[in-house]
């Protein structure tokens, strides 16, 4: 078995264990989604992902449409990271007692919503009944040149997509028993999938890519280890969402530090060699989506973030509490 | 959007909802498996499928790795009932906190070595910790010819693969406050899904095919539904379990009545042409499978059962309890 290295965690503590034992009955693990060569040369991509109420969501933050949404989202992001293209997903729902027949059919409307928006279909499911709402997704696509995490090359630039932290502010809004604002709201209720920026930075030479599930912090290092690079990060350069600088300023940080410790942005990280910048810039326009450059590769390893001439070090966000 | 008929029930009732209001964002729903064509004409096979704690399985009957090889089989059994081999399968489990590390492990190895006796590997997963154990599997196959539920035609012969009712003789047991037999448990902990006979049965001309989740009586009136014709089965033909008599005798109901009512056998219910009864008989030996004729199909609707010239009714089985 391909062992792809992974950050430090204790999730990834427990996957490494996993991986130890499985040996030859498991294939590579550990990249945004699984890769199987099909026919043509093109790579068939799969991903699996859980939405939980409790732990991902609640139902006091979302709509059942949301619910739905939020969790074919956050799987699809997983496509993206490779530089595919949807084919369709397949929805696993354990449904408790309290969640009526509407309300079922309206968390699978909202995920066929939003599977449709980045030109896939649903292909099938399950029904469980049992005593937590969950939404399983598990994503299909192809790519005709799969992006992994492993690739990246000293004198790239690390580039983000989108901007960060909105999803966080809405996050903590809600903790603080405040409605958040609508625009932070979307961005943690229906985040689109960066299916589009995905593929086109995978056609313009993208070295290496993730998607931003557990914050900026964590996610660089999983880069890095994976490329056995180091990656350089310069903060003030973020991206900043709607609602961060407030809710950053409530809890007396920056809103850059805010942003980059904030999980579930399902924005996308991408390593480039210099000669892409131009085309980047050129296409951010055209497919609406910001592309910044935020950092570079170096020879050595880890993942070294500083703001205003000093270094800082943040934590990664652990979905897995 | 191709509607598949279901049979009667609940379950389906709910699956048709979602199918209407999904509309064109849906494939179509209610097969074993969704099938994506592939460039060389043949089908990649992807099905999900949840085992949850408490609904599947208990933790006080199946050490951790029978619970993962369990809810690994009953997802593999979907690929057998479309003719399909094994790529692989991805796993998401949802850990509550008295699950520890070391059980997690054990429940992916059961995982793992489910998916490796029948030529697969473990291609991805997903941990979340949780308040309920379950494992979704989410595997994927493929297949030169898929045999789906609709093919069936008047003139056929319905074919059953293995011996059914004793996974629900095991279950029996343990309701009742003992241990099951041990030939009756490890069919219910450790079932062997049934892929070599599934594409065995695809390549020799079944018409039409599904794996028995639900029950011989419930998975029947589907098949014949999706098929547009009418079964007629004779329950005195049905191949019978260890540990069934002595279960069907506490309940003082026939073996057979027994054995078509229980769900969780995960054999392969299949109707094939008359000329293929001979290929089936020389196989069985070679397989190390016996295939059993139960009875035959016909212009019309619905499902027959009879046993002893008494027409029989039997209900379905609902897992969405």
């Amino acid at each position: 078995m391909t062992h792809l290295p992974l950050g430090p965690g204790r999730e990834f503590d427990r996957i490494r264990a996993i991986e130890a034992t499985l040996g030859a009955r498991a294939a590579a693990l550990g990249d945004d989604c699984a890769l199987i060569p099909l026919d043509n040369g093109d790579m068939m991509a799969l991903s699996t992902d859980t939405s939980l109420e409790g732990t991902h969501f609640r139902r006091d933050w979302l709509t059942p449409e949301e619910i739905g949404w939020r969790a074919a989202a956050s799987a699809l992001s997983d496509l993206a990271a490779e530089g595919a293209e949807v084919i369709g997903l397949l929805a696993a729902l354990t449904l408790p007692g309290d969640v009526t027949d509407a309300m079922a059919t309206a968390i699978m409307s909202g995920v066929g919503a939003c599977v449709s928006e980045v030109g896939g279909k649903v292909l099938g499911g399950d029904l469980t009944r049992g005593t937590s709402l969950s939404v399983t997704v598990t994503v299909v696509g192809r790519a005709p040149r799969a992006v992994t995490r492993h690739g990246a090359n000293a004198g790239d630039g690390v580039w983000v997509t989108g901007t960060l932290g909105s999803a966080r502010a809405a996050l903590a809004a809600w903790d603080s028993g405040r409605e958040p604002r609508p625009t932070a709201r979307i961005a943690f209720a229906r985040p689109l999938p960066r299916i589009a920026a995905g593929r086109f930075l995978a056609d313009v030479g993208a070295t290496a890519m993730l998607d931003l599930s557990d914050g900026l912090a964590g996610d660089a290092r999983h880069l890095a280890a994976a490329s056995g690079v180091a990656l350089d990060i310069d903060l003030a350069k973020l991206p900043i969402g709607a609602g961060v600088t407030e809710a950053a300023s409530a809890l007396q940080v920056s809103p850059a530090v805010f942003a980059a410790e904030g999980g579930e942005d399902y924005e996308l990280l991408a390593t480039l060699p210099p000669r892409s910048a131009a085309k980047l810039k050129q296409a951010a326009a055209e497919l609406r989506v910001p592309f910044t450059l935020i950092g570079s590769v170096h020879a050595g390893e880890g993942v070294r973030l500083h703001l205003d001439g000093q270094e800082i070090s943040i934590a990664g966000y652990d979905h897995f509490r």
